[in-house]
């Protein structure tokens, strides 16, 4: 997975048309302020341990919210970070998952997938405004290994 | 080179403080409207043919912003679109490079490197609004490969 998190003063899109892999939903517009953007490519090597992709997105994400003191975070899918894509089964899979677990603790707006979208961003500027993380899968423990090792 | 290119209502941008590989320049505040934004990361194996890969980048923009029908162009770079970054002075070189041949032809803004920077953007959210490319630096010819070949 990449992911770059921008500290913005504020977020809106618009839904304008739909992609071959549009998911189907109602959500179409959308606004949030004083919010942490998170523009996401779920990736090949993610399919492998999609559980474990979306703890470790959302433990990272978690980290640079509190870092910013910041209750609002926008989940924005963005393929232009990767140039090896997850199928986009998996991609809606992973960002639906770091969308329910962020929700316990923050106000969360999820752009749609797979649609062409406007939007308008505010990036804030400080030191700590935009960060650009890879984040890997941990390998899933093998039975097998555990005994050898 | 990795370049991401939206087609925008609006740029603006300001910088708000040096990191350490700052450029020196009084151009800290700047905004285009109806412009074409390319973010531009530059790689490491990009240093091999400066001339090279400014001028593919050229060419890359040129064909993007001839098909928008877009007069105004906004260089801006952008470390987080790679992780294997150019050395600072080959970034500056390069991005001062494509500014200089797109001025040939366009309204050009150069954001400045190596300074935090606040930015508003909004995309225009149309199916070829958002691009992203991946540009390699020509191999230069040599001769004895093309006496053996
Ligand atoms: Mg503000």
């Amino acid at each position: 997975m990449r992911m770059l998190l921008i500290h913005s003063d504020y977020l809106e899109f618009e839904a304008k048309e739909k992609t071959k892999i549009a998911e189907d939903t109602e959500n179409l517009k959308g606004k949030l302020e004083e919010c942490l953007v998170s523009f996401i490519a779920v990736e090949r090597e993610d399919e492998s341990n999609v559980k474990g992709i979306i703890d470790k997105a959302v433990e990272e994400i978690k980290k640079v919210a509190e870092k910013l003191k910041v209750k609002n975070i926008v989940i924005y899918p963005y393929a232009h970070l990767s140039s090896n894509l997850s199928s986009p089964e998996t991609a809606l899979e992973v960002l639906k998952g770091i969308e329910k677990e962020l929700k316990k603790e923050f106000n969360v707006l999820r752009a749609p997938f797979g649609w062409y979208k406007a939007f308008k961003l505010s990036c804030k500027g400080h030191p700590l405004s935009e960060l650009s993380r890879k984040i890997v899968p941990e390998e899933e423990k093998k039975e097998k290994e555990e005994v050898e090792s």
